[in-house]
């Protein structure tokens, strides 16, 4: 197995592929060379300018994770990170109240603003972002892509008290300001992902699916992360198209997520919050889905049979990413359960 | 005494003007009220984009002294300053190797940056920023005006070695890399004012000459920082008509400038760099130039007569803005030289 391509979102996807890299490292993948291309297709629908600046958060959470400059306690930004631009901002009474804007982090936004101004396409910056983060540690052989180039956002409608006179009642955030401001503490009614429809696959994306030897689906959000990459026109038809088997393992663990907003978001497309749920929703290959396996954690076990019946494959393993080891074991699960 | 305008560039039109706030709370100015409204109309033409940020480098350092935040060990800048950004853009391999950006200082260029992008002009953007560092000291006893809201650019010929075979032999650099990066440490051949001729007042900027009670020119430099104010269309009439005295205090000492590249500057034009030179550039208005009294330091003194004769009222005082209180000794002198 020459090329792995993932398809990730932020903290679960890049926890993941740092588990990958380390079990590609430690020679623990089964049929997996120690010189294998992994190839990362990021979802950029959580995107947003925040103070004049193009943020991009799955993106630099893992650049950042592989780069080893995340800093792992807060689980977003920057390793020895210094406040003093927020510090400013709240003394110019223009605070960014509920979004985390660190000096290290801001150089990053700022050299992404100003090479997207300057017409450089979003590829091309993740790439020179890259020769940073990835290049000193990985070589060539990992590469970030963005899913698109294309300006896409996901927006949240939640109940809005007071809007209760409005027809709908409704009030439509973007992705970020209900996940990090509301915490995804109130329903989402619906999900809307703004110009997903128009969007084009990012340069190299579809090759990357389309030449690999396996492609993986870590637990990121079913709906948010990796459902906007497979919403991206042209992503589905290659997914069912390529030679590579297709595993995803399950962001759900005993009915919750582990980390972040999935139950919010299958509530809002009506997708049960359970590991079968989620395979199901993704679905087999075989039935006009993605997948051609689908590992969940051995808590759920009880789900496998349904997952098999629909035309899975369908394994039980321990999916706590506890360690870069741990992750690495589900990982080395992942690939034995579509190359056996 | 109840409205003074002062014209001014960066360090030393700062200076100049915190001596004269101190010489009015002290009540050591001659006729000037304590209450007397001092509007600053300040230089804008040393204003560069840098990492996609606007930055206004006069205006800041007039903004920064006033409010008591600007580090007087180095002469520019934020007190309490970070450099998390440069070195993170150094990491990053884009340096701003010549123009020192700290992190606090980022800030206000990020909310000066984002006002314009959203459609304000710079005048308003002053406004929103003098609102921190001014009112809560001086009320709205002090405004800061930009001489204009269009984009006009100070850009400096020097010598090219590279260029040699070249028809002019020389290449042009913005103003702040002439003064920052070359350390003016090579002749200025030629100063350009990229679109001073066809820039606008900004808002307030004509009245506040018109309706002054006096108008002073501080030691600033007399091309470059008082030059392009005096160049933007509309402001040498309004000098020319304004019933208020106009003084000013030459930044030149014995044959040298005080600190910058006032020598460099003025030998492109042409100019003697002398106090009696300077005066003379500015000339009297009742030649056709724009001054009443021009003061010049005791070192000085032998250029008086040659003032006078041109119609100037003319002293030699001690220049040297030691303290705010030296300073406001100076102010006390300017003033005494055209009401008296």
């Amino acid at each position: 197995m020459r090329t792995i391509t993932v398809l990730s979102g932020g903290h679960g996807g890049a926890k993941f592929i740092a588990g990958l890299l380390h079990g590609i490292s430690a020679g623990s993948l089964p049929g997996v060379s120690p010189d294998v291309q992994v190839t990362v297709i990021a979802n950029t629908a959580d995107d947003l300018w925040i103070h004049g600046l193009k943020v991009c958060p799955d993106l630099d959470t893992v650049m950042y994770t592989l780069g080893r400059g995340l800093d792992h306690e807060r689980g977003w930004g920057r390793t020895d990170e210094t406040w003093s631009i927020k510090e400013e901002l709240e003394a110019y009474d223009v605070p960014n109240t509920w979004f985390g804007l660190g000096d290290r982090d801001i150089a990053t936004h700022l050299v992404r603003t100003q090479m997207l101004e300057a017409g450089y396409p979003l590829s091309q910056v993740t790439e020179a972002l890259c020769r940073r983060w990835l290049e000193p540690l990985h070589g060539d052989r990992v590469r970030l892509l963005p899913m698109t180039d294309d300006r896409v956002e996901t927006h949240v409608a939640v109940k809005d008290p007071d809007l209760a006179a409005s027809p709908s009642g409704l009030k439509v955030v973007h992705f970020q300001e209900y996940w990090v401001r509301l915490r995804a503490g109130v329903p989402a009614e619906q999900v809307v992902f703004v110009g997903l429809d128009e969007a084009s696959p990012g340069p190299g994306v579809l090759d990357a699916i389309t030449d690999a030897d396996l492609v993986i689906l870590p637990p990121s959000n079913p709906v948010v992360s990796v459902g906007t990459i497979l919403g991206v026109p042209g992503v589905r038809e290659v997914l069912r198209a390529t030679r590579a088997p297709i595993v995803g393992v399950s962001p759900i663990i005993g009915g919750h997520h582990v980390r972040g907003m999935a139950e919010q978001m299958l509530a809002s497309i009506g997708v049960d919050a359970t590991a079968a749920g989620v395979g199901l929703h993704y679905g087999a290959r075989s039935a006009g889905g993605v997948l051609d396996g689908w590992l969940v954690d051995e808590t759920d076990a009880g789900d496998v049979a349904a997952l098999r019946t629909a035309g899975l494959r369908a394994d039980a393993v321990p999916l706590w990413m506890s360690s870069d080891e741990a992750t690495a074991a589900m990982a080395a699960a992942a690939i034995e359960l579509v190359t056996r």
